[in-house]
């Protein structure tokens, strides 16, 4: 396929890769997504309009909060916005001003240079599960998530030909203090895979850590001119703004360093229980968060992040993959648009707590709904279970498989003269059939999406086989993949200096689990 | 909800109606589908122009095949049609203008006039699987169908929700003689469910049949006045229309009665391998199949059918919910409504061999492709398992809950002041919640799409009642359903004649099983 890359050895570019060993084995992933259909939009102009126009009002006469930030606060006042006490009211139009030093599209490095993805415009770029505390699969059953299984499923997204993205917290490691592990979690993905990556958020001085790892992996100066990180910076939702996320927000804008600014919604608990309110709410929030790390630093890479569900009101359960989510983000991904600003939705989301089939039509109908509304960085993408509280290795495979299908759908309809066909047509007549014909020959291989784990067998073989079921088929893919993992080529020395530097961090404090 | 119809009892209306027992409880039923959002049109104008173009192109230079059937080349000849044997050369655009005369739009009468649906336009009407040999459920795995499966399917599908036709063979009664069989399969329809159904076309003599019975179920000026029966005509792709399909088409066309005319294509098969070239091939087949039904009655109510999947090249296999089928949907859909004729397409397809996680993604894959094409009647919307080999239980109870999904997303975005909830979000401003503010306690019965099915509780809950996975779930839903069911109310009258038609024409010929 012409969008794929397939690659047998590591090859020069960047500080890292120039020093890479040769003769490493790699695995073939597929180029970032850039879209060749259309977006789906679901508001006209009007709707468009009132919602901005109330998402002002929201900012203006409601405001947000800056928790626990002087400094955050005497920027806003700086910037012309009414503070009082730590409620920051923004004028009419300033946040959207602010907005504008934002880039609308912005390269993310990645040690492999070939595995950069382009954030923004008719991209999307795929990345896995993010936050789990759990993990599942169907030896083990659902456990509190290891650095072992972290380990694995980096493995995994590397050997993932659909997936750009390596991700950030693709579940807890839960054996490791909660003040080191984002040391060991960042060492798993520039050692264990090539592919971009995300830095930590859960303490400023960890996002600080996270720069300092880069630099060490890219190089001091090719990290300050170069975008090597996106990590996830969550809005809490509603229209609070929490020191530990700004001041993460801070440190990465500082450092020229993309974060997604995500609104956190259950619809009816964090935001109305309707799609307006909620496009309301959220787009308000985003514009306060985008214009605050324009406030850090313009021009500072952001994205417009949107995480919704819906709540299920008997028994307060998010729920996934419901009408509603679609059509909060289908409008989400229209008002990213309009800013001129890279949209963030979507994932493999669902409420099931196996990877049946509630949770395969959930997931399938967030991922066409990702696709179709412009997402262009889909955090989640695959391997989510129950909620997202935990990281399931089958379903991992499962989603990842299914992203092929965005891929093809995203190509759109080729018209070229050999695709009309129409000596092909001419050639078979009535009657005829078409496997044997020429234009079948010379187009079999490549015209149609292949999964690598469906079972199209005839019944009598697949009973044969064991009658298994897609959650079986994907167990073995999981072990075969992990099988044959070898890691991606990187030069000893910087490997030794990412040991020496998690070594002597982690020597600098007492472990702290909470 | 505001379009769901809910009854306690048979209303009055038509002449079976008014005659009707009162007193029988009945199930809720939603309106069919109106969409309140755009079709997702992944052609532009030109791709349009040439597949128009080519498609003309076929019929004139290539032509069609119609077989064993002189009447029918009689009528293309006085139509000014090239008949050469069997091939019909149709002169460009004569095809076009003779489907001018078929309805954009027309309604389906239900003996409960309540469930009458309206075809074409932006509505959607969803109706079950049709045609598998087989059925399944997880207790007695999978098997021939027979007469009691097929009742089991026609109760289930009578007390979906979001079902709106009963379709018509849900399954094939193979313990009962081929040539009979249609007439327990109609009068199953007509008294065990009060939807609009499906007549035979598995002969001209049964779909006269199938006119009869409908004649005794309204009433014989009734039939002659309205559309009663929605058939399915197939297209012997490629470009070849048998005498069994077109005599019945025949029947159905002289008496009114509306048809599907619909290529049935394996792409790579019976279609070239390429979207534009399928594209190209079912334009001409169903612009030569609607035509000759306006030859046969001008006015005659057609559907441009479009069953399309796609093929594992390394097994031959069909293959379901891929995005090539999408794309050829999305595009089949703009074809039809620059025909200006109602347009059937998609369904709960999937080749996996069990209700999994395989079936749902690929069924989701589907169903939501559907909506957004703008089709208008959707056969096989549930119920589909093993490429349309087997009618599963379970998988029809999971797809008729996902149908809901459907009707919500068809709503579109409610841009009311009230739904706008900036009442709310000042009420609950920075750091509050929604779950116990005024608009949410006004909204939270409504706002959200609600499953019978799926299971949001929370894990220890879940594990404590077993741990189940959908189809389990689904598995008691069947059950659940099947105890509760209570025939819809009919004139023992009529019964009493369907009974006595039904045994006539059983009595009047040995039974045949090929």
């Amino acid at each position: 396929m012409t969008d794929t890359t397939t690659r047998r050895r590591a090859r020069s570019g960047g500080g890292a890769a120039r020093r890479a060993e040769r003769g490493a084995v790699s695995f073939e992933t597929a180029r970032f997504i850039t879209r060749n259909i259309p977006d789906y939009e679901v508001l006209g102009e009007e709707a468009l309009d009132i919602i901005e126009a109330n998402a002002e009002t929201i900012l203006e006469e409601v405001g947000v909060n800056f928790v626990d930030n002087p400094g955050a606060l005497q920027r806003w006042r700086d910037a012309g916005a009414d503070v009082r006490g730590e409620r920051v009211h923004i004028p009419r139009g300033l946040a959207r001003k602010l907005c504008a030093t934002a880039p609308s599209q912005f390269t993310q490095a990645a040690r492999n240079p070939e595995r950069a993805v382009e954030v923004g415009g008719r991209n999307l770029v795929l990345a896995p599960i993010y936050g789990p505390p759990f993990v599942r699969d169907s030896v083990g059953g659902r456990r509190y998530a290891t650095m072992a299984d972290f380990e694995k499923f980096v493995k995994l997204g590397y050997m993932s030909k659909w997936l750009h993205h390596s991700g950030g917290t693709v579940c807890e490691p839960t054996d490791i203090a909660v003040n080191k592990r984002h040391l060991d979690m960042l060492r798993a993905h520039m050692t264990l895979s090539d592919k971009p990556f995300m830095g930590s958020v859960t303490d400023p001085s960890r996002a600080r850590d996270s720069v300092e790892m880069c630099e060490i992996l890219f190089g001091k100066e090719f990290v300050a001119q170069n975008t090597v990180m996106t990590s996830l910076i969550n809005i809490n939702s509603p229209l609070t703004f929490d020191d530990v996320m700004m001041g993460a927000l801070e440190v990465y804008a500082e450092a020229g360093q993309a974060c997604i600014i995500s609104p956190f919604i259950v619809g009816g608990a964090m935001a109305p229980v309707s799609i307006a309110g909620t496009l309301t709410q959220v787009l308000a929030e985003v514009l306060a968060g985008v214009a605050y790390s324009q406030l850090v630093r313009p021009g500072a890479p952001v994205i417009f992040g949107a995480f919704v569900s819906s709540i299920d009101m008997n028994s307060g359960a998010p729920t996934f993959g419901t009408p509603e989510a679609s059509h909060i983000t289908y409008g989400a991904g229209q008002l990213a648009r309009r800013l001129g600003l890279p949209f963030r939705s979507a994932g493999s989301f669902c409420g099931s707590k196996l990877p049946d089939a509630q949770a395969a039509y959930e997931t399938a109908n967030s991922l066409n709904m990702g696709l179709l509304s412009g997402v262009n960085f889909m955090l989640h993408s695959c391997g989510w279970l129950e909620g997202g509280l935990v990281a399931s290795f089958e379903k991992f495979v499962m989603d990842a498989d299914q992203l092929g299908t965005l891929h093809q759908l995203a190509r759109g309809v080729d018209m070229s003269e050999d695709a009309q066909a129409m000596d092909a047509i001419r050639e078979v007549g009535p009657g005829g059939h078409y496997l044997g014909c020429a234009h079948t020959q010379a187009n079999f291989k490549t015209a149609f999406w292949k999964t690598e784990l469906f079972d199209y067998k005839p019944f009598e073989t697949w009973e044969d086989e064991g009658a298994r079921d897609t959650q079986t088929l994907a167990a073995i893919r999981v072990e075969k993949l992990l099988a044959s993992y070898q890691a991606p080529a990187l030069d000893p020395a910087i490997a030794e200096a990412l040991d020496d530097y998690v070594a002597r961090k982690k020597d600098a404090e007492p472990d702290a689990f909470l």
